[in-house]
């Protein structure tokens, strides 16, 4: 079973192809909508009174649970954006915590058991928090992000050694890491105790580092593309669901995992906020994984140069 | 055998890394070094009686043909440049055409029977004059720059009709077809004739599109990179040399010439200038293209989503 906790919130963007008030978003949203095609969800997270509950019911159907989201006399997070023509650069234009600014995570006795955990992109404390109260966790990934990275780095590099993935953008290894090289910036992260690190970049695809062994997947080519937020949550999303259904954690694993990361981001960001996660199916999902083959086929071709 | 029409030129290069004056560059310089480890190579160019031949010997002796480098009284082809720590972005400081203002290429008897073609980035006129007078080009690859595109786009439409590959970055793509998506733009240089698509990446590889296919090859992951310059010059020189080394120009030998283009990119990107290639044997390029296993073996994943 897998637990995340992170944000449920209320997103305002505006992309070159339209725009969105207060619709669905958030890391736990996102990262669970993804998830719950392939395993089993539990969310710890929290909502003011605010929030439009029934706009949860297709998490709860696909069997998320949802008791760990604490629903609070406020208001909800909410975040309000903007991208240009580049959709790998989000322009953040207002960010409320609200809700979110005094929330202190509670997990229940399913949550403390959980095999597979997500830390959102939260304050580090928070996350350290979380994850101290996890019996056995069998794997533990973690999103920050510059804000932390800066204002919080002594409680990150806590964090670190108890991190199998770090998920982070080139910005953010970089930053964490003080250096320009992302390879070497992935190894300095690795020396700050995290397993792996799994760099995100966007219409790029992925990267995990994992000790001496790097493995790359290609976004999956698309012709639409219309708003890129939660493409990092949902990546997180399909690859933990995907070591979750496998029960598997090795260097082959975690590649067909982050295979599965950039398929699932890859239905997210053809729609604004939620709405493709909302109906997607895993016969979808498994189409879009088996289409991964052809750009990706680089092994028939090594066989021979003369 | 390979012709390259482009630039030999003496490159200023400014990065976090160090910095270079008047060091050995150019287009068909670059495209030479590399695709000479691989196949022979034929170039058409101009230089000022200023330039250091001593420089070019190492070409020489790897088989570079240079009678068609004609040599002029004046100044050679300069230009500076820098790049900040995100390498992907070169600053141009100064570009001096110089001889290179009036070049009008003209070609033997040798370079008219050629099978395979860069037209390294320049004047789309001068490009298509090239080509008019090759008898029987079994592939033509080109490259270009917002420049033409903006100034010269009537030129470049004529030309693409007769190009098997452009070989152009994310943001030549989107500005020659008014596109932001980038499969969208590549489907749109298809239609406008070029028969595939190179997309070149910098740091995150290349992309190759040709109809309905689609081919991604990453960077080769480097805790090294000094000086990107001639990175997309030599990308092209591994694609072509391979494609003449094996007579192929199916989909499947494209894919692997993507491999070896970013294979022998990979070394050019380690040190300034040509300083890399100079020495770099077609073992080490082998050694390397076969490293490229690792990073890209999607082919094991596949097998089962449970």
């Amino acid at each position: 079973m897998l637990l995340v906790v992170g944000s449920v919130a209320l997103d305002s963007v505006e992309t070159p192809f339209g725009a969105r008030d207060d619709a669905l978003g958030g890391s736990a949203t996102y990262f669970s909508a993804a998830a719950s095609l392939l395993a089993p969800v539990h969310v710890v997270g929290v909502i003011g009174d605010d929030f439009p509950l029934a706009e949860l019911d297709f998490l709860r159907r696909r069997g998320v649970h949802l008791d760990g989201l604490e629903r609070v006399s406020g208001r909800t997070f909410r975040w309000r954006g903007r991208y240009g023509y580049d959709l790998n650069a989000a322009q953040t234009l207002d960010t409320q915590l609200n809700v979110f600014e005094h929330f202190e995570p509670r997990l229940d006795a399913r949550a403390l058991a959980a095999e597979r955990v997500f830390l959102g992109n939260i304050d580090p404390e928070l996350q350290l928090r979380v994850l101290e109260q996890v019996q056995r966790p069998r794997l533990v990934c973690a999103d920050t992000m510059n804000y932390w990275i800066s204002s919080k780095r002594e409680q990150l590099l806590k964090l670190l050694p108890r991190i199998d993935v770090l998920m982070v953008n080139d910005a953010e290894a970089r930053q964490l890491a003080g250096e320009s090289n992302v390879m070497k910036a992935a190894a300095a992260i690795e020396k700050m105790g995290a397993r792996s690190v799994c760099i995100k970049r966007g219409e790029y695809g992925a990267l995990l580092v994992s000790g001496s062994e790097a493995f790359f997947a290609p976004a999956f080519p698309l012709a639409t593309v219309v708003d890129p937020t939660g493409a990092g949550d949902s990546f997180a999303g399909g690859f933990l669901g995907l070591l979750d259904r496998m029960s598997g954690s090795d260097l082959a694993a975690l590649r067909q995992a982050v295979v599965m990361g950039c398929t699932i981001a890859s239905f997210t960001v053809e729609a604004f906020s939620l709405d493709r996660l909302r109906d997607l199916t895993l016969a979808e999902v498994r189409a879009r994984f088996e289409a991964f083959r052809t750009p990706t086929d680089h092994e028939a071709l090594h066989a021979s140069i003369p």
